[in-house]
């Protein structure tokens, strides 16, 4: 047993703070020399406790993904919070309350004309900013740039009292699908020149568009410029992880987040560790495969160094039990049943959601427990 | 939106009690007639509510995956509760405050002799029953059926005060391998024999073993018969997802869980229908695929008949994004912006776990909201 994690429960969820400090104070930096509002993204870390190391200590402008989310961050304060998934109408009075409870302005996304009137029908004398999402490559969501149902989209905004037109966003989710940084820079450059021609696009049809947004770790990262832009958005960036590793995005010193596990089990036919780390403690994300093969459900380390124990990864993973391909029993012997590793996840915003807490390291020890919000 | 579902938000986690009280009576028929005492496994459920239904109504043998479940139960007057997961020595003095607190018996399983000796070094004076754990070809965690490493630990456990000797488990998580009958069968077998043969090389050598437990949803189903054998286990069962579907375990009647999700967008390019259900909802696994291509993240669903849609699949995920590729925009009329459907998911003990109740319909109209527990 490590002594620095002695007497605690496996698995838990470590978050670094040195490491997360250091991710948050870089893309800080980096937005300021991009001469954006950094709006960090925090479906990733959903902790109050983040957000304001992401906020450089103060409630500043957020992204979220969830409800839940929101209440937590405005009931902690925050009062600038854009929902950035597409918000249906059923959800509008709950989403009203964040408002007048708290005070806390909640901007929401939207990319359909008729959704703008079935919003307003059901927005009950609330009044809400939106902003208008276009599809700059990934497909997921939102119109073509700059397009007639752009147009169509503001028009319906602008005939609908309950909403109010703060601007336009976009999001480059297809950012993941390279590790070239040319490839990367290629795709930044669309994702702001989609957010920027459809904000002219507004402003020329006598539209307001005070709020042009975009972002994805990758891209802001990777961008040369974003001029137009006034904001942008990232969360994985405070955490990293081995998708991020495996394109490019981090190095190994960036990772803040791991899961601490203990070994429970040698498997002589194989031979193999096993872990009280599965598939509810992992995810069964696999997502750094693609780039970093071999990756399987994450990197076995050493508990200290966070260094990866020669070659070894999960795989596979039953609910609740990890298990570790050894070359040799020799293994066995320098980690007896009882020892504890920890494991670099795959993804960290899936592998997080399964922890009530994290448990957060200084200089190398845990000092604090910080919790976080889940659910919807 | 569906009336039955009206006021509810979106994503949630649907359990319908007819087919869970259905599944739980075809099972307790199962082991009645195979003469063994069925003990389930609530890695699934995590659910008192559930957890009467599947002991017919007062608290009786369970097993569980974590401490956490075992805590719960015995709070809520569970007695007997076998936890199958390997042991770490490090958990051993919260194992023993279950005993403590509730006066619950809290078994252990062991498939290592040096095991055997921490954990009776850890116990500081409780005492456990535990049972030793043999591999019947998964090879996932246990030792050889009726092996000298069998005895060894026998041996070890009979010199460890701290621990009672009570006999024998096996799993046959490799089932899950095949979709064919006679496999199944083949599987169940060779589980029994291992369990029964390793019972009867412990009390020829002079060992104790009360206990001879097996267990999986398929074997326990699909087993000729299980002489020999005194309990057995299984959980996901009470629920049924597309896993046990596709491996032909269950029918689509039997289906008892499902994630109710919202439309929330329309992708013109694609065609696809956007759903607030994504991975954090659905979770990324994808086993069901094997056997049923084109599962995908999990069949879409009519919301009020659970019957699928043609064909619709949720894939991609993203974390709060489910994408719904559609033949063609005519579905983007019957399935507008606020409309609910159903997601019928392919694992239903990783879906679950991203939820903290179960809003239990019966007769078709949400009637209750149960709790569950998370976390370790």
């Amino acid at each position: 047993m490590s002594e620095a994690f002695a007497g605690l429960d496996t698995p838990r969820l470590l978050l670094d703070a040195d490491r997360l400090e250091r991710n948050a104070a870089r893309m800080a930096g980096r937005c300021a020399e991009l001469g954006v509002t950094l709006r960090p993204h925090l479906k990733t870390a959903k902790s109050v406790h983040v957000a304001r190391i992401a906020c450089s200590g103060a409630p500043g402008p957020i992204t979220v993904s969830t409800l839940a989310e929101a209440e937590y961050f405005a009931a902690a304060g925050w009062r600038d919070i854009l929902y950035a998934t597409a918000m249906a109408p059923a959800k509008l009075e709950r989403a009203s309350r964040i408002g007048r409870e708290f005070g806390a302005e909640l901007r929401l996304v939207l990319d359909d004309a008729a959704a703008a009137s079935a919003l307003g029908a059901a927005a009950g004398g609330a009044r809400f900013g939106v902003l208008l999402e276009v599809d700059c490559g990934e497909h997921r969501s939102g119109v073509a740039p700059a397009s007639p149902a752009l147009g169509a989209m503001a028009a319906a905004v602008a005939s609908t009292p309950a909403l109010r037109l703060d601007g336009v966003m976009t999001h480059a989710g297809h950012s993941y699908a390279s590790d070239d940084p040319v490839g990367i820079r290629a795709i930044a450059e669309a994702e702001r020149h989609a957010a920027v021609s459809s904000a002219e696009a507004l402003r020329a049809a006598g539209h307001p568009c005070p709020i042009v947004s975009v972002g994805s770790t990758p891209t802001v990262l990777f961008a040369d410029h974003l001029r137009g832009v006034t904001e942008a958005r990232a969360g994985i960036y405070l955490f990293n992880d081995l998708a991020q590793l495996s394109r490019g995005v981090c190095t190994e010193a960036d990772l803040a987040v791991s899961v601490l596990a203990a070994v429970i089990g040698h498997q002589r036919s194989g031979p193999s560790l096993v872990l009280d780390a599965g598939a509810l403690a992992l995810s069964k994300d696999l997502g750094a495969n693609r780039f970093l093969p071999g990756t399987q459900y994450g990197w076995v380390c050493d508990p200290t160094t966070l260094a990866r124990l020669g070659t070894l990864s999960v795989e596979p993973v039953h609910q609740e039990h990890g298990t570790v391909p050894v070359p040799d029993e020799g293994w066995f012997e320098r980690w007896p049943v009882g020892s504890v590793v920890r494991i670099l996840p795959n993804h960290a915003c899936l592998t997080c959601a399964a922890y009530g807490s994290y448990d957060v390291l200084r200089g190398g020890a845990v000092r604090e427990r910080w919790p976080r919000i889940g659910g919807w």
